[in-house]
């Protein structure tokens, strides 16, 4: 039998599950709940789906087995708690929250739950990524010591994105640190980061960054550099170093074919990279939902936990203390 | 509306476009035929479509707008002049047949339907391969001057495949023939081919080479040279080159991920290559179903049509030839 | 004529300099100076010089125009003065001294000399990363926004050798440092650095460190990150990463050829990097030799001055008090 | 005891040979000849040697003890043997001649003479194609089957130069088809070749092609195909690749630097390819002078042979026969 998925949130995101649901034999959209009515009819429709507004009544359905929750981050948190309630698997967007002590009261409550909980940090779940985290776990370049991760933007987000969106570290870095704290293998106790505001004026007066820097140290003294920008005018440049005692991997950027050029003044030159996260990643929400449904199937954890997504939140607040007050911050 | 299809042979192949298929919402499964009639009926089922033996029948229901090829190449000629007869759309997996004197008869009678026909040489689908042809007609390189074409496979298929194969260059070069003829943008006059038994010798008792050359020169001198192996065993190498006037490009072959290692004595080292044209072409059989689906639907010539098959064999049967007298051969 | 050349110090950096300057015809050796008459004789010999072992003798000859100074850094400062008085034009290995204030004394005195006074920072003569300066103020990727450096050596040096030499920072990452004032095109004015003991307990125990991390920034925002290991088993590990409005541009690592292995398991993989700096920068201490002859020739500044010298240090001083404290340094 | 050499022609390649001397302790150039006399006493000045016109005076000098010969082509054979004749060790610009009976003639009258005699097919001493060579040589691509050799000019040279070149087989292919003789390890026994004139209509006036392809097959099976043009707009297009049964190999180019742009529109752009052969073989020219040096010092015979340089020319001449005749020629 399928897995029975409602979809909260009918925007781009909700739409890109959605169609990984469809294809995928394992499951199938049952509900679509957005505020906006006629985007949630619109989302359901293509899949034969109910399509409502109200999160209540879209949960008392029996066919409902799980949620996929796309809706505003400051929604997050009420979605989680209702969906808990019900017995539904939750896969949830990051952030849970942008409030520590809003996620620190939800991951409370949710002990009381025995609901599978994921949080989506896709990255974890790219191929590339997951062969290099496999590599380490193997001991194939000993023990980790050195973590460079280079993720910037193909280009800023609206202002008005910016002004919701909880800072930069909050927002954007948080991917990194997630990631950081996996290839790492232990906790940082250590943060230090610059914010600069280079790319847009406007996100300046908003009172954010689009360009910083994040290092991070774990107790054992592994180290780790991040590196964001809000504009990469060659594309969406999404790269992880991991340096360790027996060797050094790469991932490789994406270009969006394998054609080399060589012409006058410039040899090798591939295409411009994927220009963004959902073609980047595009694989990534596919393994995503993968390991959501065997989640939910065998009753188990998922790859990233609720727990996850609060750490992830405890080094961006640091990182964004640190920017802010040019302070090294120990956790 | 979307378009019904009848799969004839269910197979590796036939299995590969009933899921291109299914993950479009332009066409569905209606039909599938085998002589193997629990094939046919483990496929249909997947796709709620009827299942059968006999060819004529399957053709008779009027759900079934086009159908796809993917019988053994014996039965080609049969089934696509059995299905133009009955109007219907056809996309027949490569060759059209390995005998010239039955293509050029196919070919003749076909003329007298107005159906689209499309030859299953998926590799022009290809993004990269794709757009490399689209920079070469927007004159990024000036003229086609040489044309390097790399084929090489994982390992040798089993000597019975060998045996009615129809020979290396009629298996497995005619794929870089149609890609030459593409590329170069000419017809090629003179052909000059060597083969060599040196991977195994089994394949040398049936009669056939698994490694070879093909060189190729058109009326305004444009070059070309073709490079096969039945065996790399660093996976399946498939590149191509393509100097000009203005410039150069070059295909880049596609490791399993994106990741480079660096150790004690070797440093970037990628994954092994995708392993064979399942993997490494699985882009190109969905690309190659929208352009049948396009041509079906606007009722104009598909991106390959017979015409392309026959020249392509033209070539195959030459190279054979020139390999086999140790002479050049004059089209 | 051909510039008369007097070299302190005859150990490994001294016979590389040597070496560069037979391969000139704008210059000659003509004395060597070391504590050790049987090296300093040796060497001598092969250029047809004079050997001894005073300081002030050999700069008492005429036909010294100028000097190379390769020996211990603590008796830089006083090899630099004592040439200077004798108004001899210097070329110093790095660094001028480890103690701020006997480089400050240095220079202050130095102001009386009208010499050409160049410091060995021989990484901007490496004909890419000079590529890369001269990129950057063409205005090709814009401005400047963020630098990353890599450095990692193949191996940590001999215990003895850490116990003298001022520090990890101040020995290794210092090079570094003047790359990236010269690449930044800003003076940094917050330094944050860690650092740990990974790689070999007995530097530890000499109370050093053997990875670290740097992060910089400058007063208009521009941020710069640096990483250094004292042991890559992949071989010296030298890149520089610029990020800018416009663009970005990247160092390639140097393997000891140019070819590549395509094999079971692994393709594209590259031989080892060349081993360690005298191979990397073989070209650089050439063409750095090129511009202290040039500046001896016109009697103007070399690429890089005293002031550069004293300029790295004290950013090395900072992240060795920032990684020691924990703290970030504002300069 | 340094070798004293004498130089057959004061050209650019003389040249060449005179630096490389001057920067080895193993030799010294003591006399050059060349009919124009100017030339000679200006190459000879900067090495103290002595200049004339007359080959037999310059080699009746006892400080003679080997000579590199660089003057034009049809005076190669005189100056062999006149050299020969007088016990002068031999290095010789290839070819030996362009007429297959004078080389012959020169080898078989060579056959008297126990002197080093080595031709200059440089490329098998650069770096990176001399490990290509070893690594096949130790097993690690199992047997050697496919060999695929690129090799494109920059630009054409002067229609003049074509004019006395003995066409472009025997002027420049003939590079390649030593290479492929020495990485196939067999000689060929079929030479297959299309010629074509794409580039410089001039160079079709005088009767030659400046675009071409060659096959070879050995007796064993083993393939070859060598791809030539005159002119490639992004520099000096060299590449040798190798597939064997166990793997491949590939030489990679050499940008001017190891600089990659990312901009928008194309990333990972390099540099231009290094321009021509005397940036590209530069290193290939200094190793192959050490091999000579070594032959004259030790009297046994020096990597490549006279006898080297005539399986290149029959090769040539069949290559030169077969785009000629449009037939495969037998050997």
């Amino acid at each position: 039998m399928s897995i029975g998925i409602c979809i909260f949130g009918a925007g781009r995101i909700g739409k890109l599950h959605a169609a990984n649901i469809l294809a995928t034999s394992r499951a199938r959209v049952v509900s679509v709940v957005d505020v906006n009515l006629d985007a949630a009819t619109a989302l359901a429709a293509a899949s034969g789906a109910r399509a409502g507004t109200n999160v209540e009544e879209a949960l008392a359905f029996d066919d409902v087995d799980a949620v996929v929750i796309c809706a505003p981050t400051n929604l997050h948190v009420h979605l989680i708690l209702a969906s808990a309630r019900m017995g539904k698997g939750i896969l949830c967007e990051k952030p849970i929250d942008l409030d520590m002590m809003r996620v620190d009261a939800c991951l409370s409550e949710m002990e009381r739950y025995a609901v599978p909980f994921a949080v989506g940090f896709n990255r974890r779940f790219d191929p590339t990524i997951a062969r290099m985290k496999r590599s380490i776990d193997e001991g194939e370049i000993g023990n980790v010591e050195i973590l460079i991760i280079t993720s910037r933007d193909p280009a800023p987000p609206p202002v008005e994105y910016v002004s919701t969106s909880g800072g930069y570290f909050r927002d954007s870095t948080i991917h990194d640190l997630d990631l950081a704290r996996w290839m790492l293998g232990e906790e940082p106790i250590s943060v230090s980061a610059f914010g600069s505001n280079l790319v847009d004026p406007e996100i300046g007066e908003e009172g954010d960054f689009d360009t910083a820097i994040t290092s991070l140290r774990t107790a054992t003294g592994r180290l780790c550099q991040i590196n964001n920008s809000r504009r990469a005018t060659y594309g969406f440049d999404q790269r992880v170093e991991v340096f360790g005692s027996a060797g050094m991997m790469q991932t490789m950027n994406q270009p969006e074919t394998g054609l080399l050029r060589f012409g006058t003044g410039a040899t090798a030159a591939q295409d411009p990279l994927k220009n963004f996260f959902l073609e980047r990643y595009e694989e990534s929400f596919r393994k995503e939902l993968d390991d959501f449904l065997d989640a939910v199937e065998a009753g188990h954890a998922p790859a990233v936990t609720g727990e996850d997504g609060r750490q992830a939140l405890k080094l961006a607040d640091a990182a964004e203390l640190s920017a802010r007050t040019g302070k090294t911050i120990a956790l």
